[in-house]
């Protein structure tokens, strides 16, 4: 199998990773010699009470929350510890794109949400000996796997913010990703999933983008011609040079096996209701204005059945995308939504 | 070529044929012996001034409006001659599926909406000698050519309701006419358009289908499980039983051609202000609420700039599928539509 250069340091920036042993998975494989990569800024203190957890979505790294954090910014790292995991078959740490066989490629077992928090409990509690997090938070499935983490160690979620993520998958979000997931292997380059060089597929993931970007944005981002802002002229300079340019370099079987994730959204528990009703956290249910894969109404519906919940709709004219920061205003918004979480 | 049995009077019921001859298109083409195949019900009176013309929609054919006409329902046919025109390309009259080489399959000529007009033109005037029409109507890219023909025959038209349709295309939508035309030409037996079955393209059908599916419906749909009220259990059964069944019949080059007119949307002028300042005619731009191709707050915005324009938005969970009829009380509220405009 060709390295894809795409998970590398080279291209992602410095990480690390903890082993995690032959890992038994939720969806009843035993992943041998797992390892769960991570990243982070700034240091423990004694106390081992000042980290902050930030999962990532679909289709991102363990660098992608890299924008959102810096000193002077309400993720300050000259404050907290701040942990960037990866998510199992995200291309860095255990993934299809990097394991031997029989778990190579596309054969590379099926992994949940709660697989993902599980793993990351493990890194939290044995490598770090932290027993309380001051803040969990990702974007989308991030989002999800802040659920997993407030449902499943109530006890040590002292924060949680969700961004654009529901508690249970929308049926119309699944109906997206088995049509989009469809326009990866429908590429003859697919080969049943043991293609032997990713850039092959780029059919499929270029198909895969367009899909991802249409659902991803609002009609009024194009309206309003948005993309002019990042120095595009047309929306289909825009993506070519953003959208596909983004997909292009990045495996396959990854963004499958990820996808499963999301669409089977298992946080924890059977129903919505019962995952948030063991919500002990203070939370902070954050949408973003004409998101078409996860309805603001949707997540405010979840919030007001949260203990401590509370709902925030905010963002210009990406939609779902708000979260890439492509408007300034935007990401001063999400800025003051980690400020007033980590203020409460 | 194997004639595709979907755009025949076996399928489709009776029509008539009208014969343009040699009929030259403003992309530049002429089409030989072009013939646009039309409907009708009731009687045109001696006056010839109780006529109501109803172009159709993408996907649809001729015989689609019946579901809106009937005795005792606003559009009654003991009242007013109603003429369902089908569009060039549609199946129906000169089609990519029904025409001789040169001009065959993938080698049809590109046809405009303004095209569309003028050949219902012709058949308006010369084969029936109508000058005025009561109402012209349309859902989609019916509603379209509903806007063409405002622009086009302000003298003509006493009375206009577009439905779920804008002036210009919004740039939204054509982002996703490129992703699910190239879904169909993405299929092997695509063959660079002259396929010798239609239903060997099944596969590029079926995404097509997929994706006009998850953006002609909303994600609250879904999640009410509306599809149960039809009969189907659960999201797949819907989307195998309805979607695809609806599209699989159907000829790949027909849907290219008149894809290409809803994405380029000639109405007949150069932009929206011009367009919208040229209608006379009493007009109720309708939307559907949730609309994903063509939004509400779009349609409101052309409405304000008709002279005699207004603006109304119905429908429940089906957002532009609406039209389908798909709950009895969606039916009911467009039956209401056409109360009151053919009232005012």
């Amino acid at each position: 199998m060709a390295v894809n250069e795409y998970y590398t340091a080279d291209v992602q920036g410095p990480f690390e990773e903890f082993e995690l042993g032959a890992f038994p998975l939720s969806t009843g494989f035993t992943l041998p010699e797992a390892r769960l990569a991570y990243k982070t800024h700034g240091t423990l203190n004694e106390a081992r009470d000042n980290a902050i957890l930030l999962p990532h979505m679909y289709t991102g790294t363990l660098a992608f929350m890299d924008a959102y954090v810096g000193e002077g910014r309400p993720l300050d790292p000259t404050t907290y510890f701040i942990i960037q995991p990866s998510q199992l078959g995200s291309g860095m740490g255990s993934s299809p794109s990097n394991t031997p066989p029989p778990f190579n490629g596309a054969a590379f077992p099926p992994v949940a949400i709660v697989d993902d928090v599980h793993a990351q409990h493990r890194l939290i509690t044995e490598h770090f000996g932290i027993e309380t997090l001051q803040l969990v938070s990702g974007w989308s499935m991030g989002g999800q796997q802040t659920y997993g983490w407030a449902v499943q160690y109530p006890d040590m979620v002292k924060r949680a913010m969700p961004i654009a993520a529901t508690a249970v998958t929308p049926e119309h979000n699944r109906m997206f990703i088995d049509l989009h997931t469809q326009l990866l292997t429908d590429d003859p380059a697919w080969e049943g999933g043991f293609y032997t060089d990713s850039h092959a597929v780029h059919r499929g993931l270029r198909r895969h983008a367009e899909a991802l970007a249409l659902m991803g944005i609002t009609a009024e981002a194009l309206r309003v011609q948005a993309y002019r802002e990042l120095g595009f002229q047309t929306r289909d300079d825009w993506q070519r040079g953003f959208v596909e340019a983004y997909f292009l370099p990045m495996d396959p079987n990854n963004l499958l096996c990820t996808a499963r994730k999301w669409r089977a959204g298992e946080i924890g528990a059977q129903d919505a209701d019962a995952a948030l009703g063991r919500i002990t956290a203070r939370t902070r249910a954050v949408a973003f204005n004409g998101d078409l894969f996860f309805p603001p109404e949707v997540i405010e519906e979840d919030a007001a059945r949260i203990a401590a919940g509370e709902f925030r709709s905010i963002g210009s004219v990406w939609g779902h995308f708000t979260m890439f920061g492509l408007r300034e205003g935007d990401v001063a918004e999400i800025d003051a939504m980690y400020a007033e979480i980590l203020a409460s």
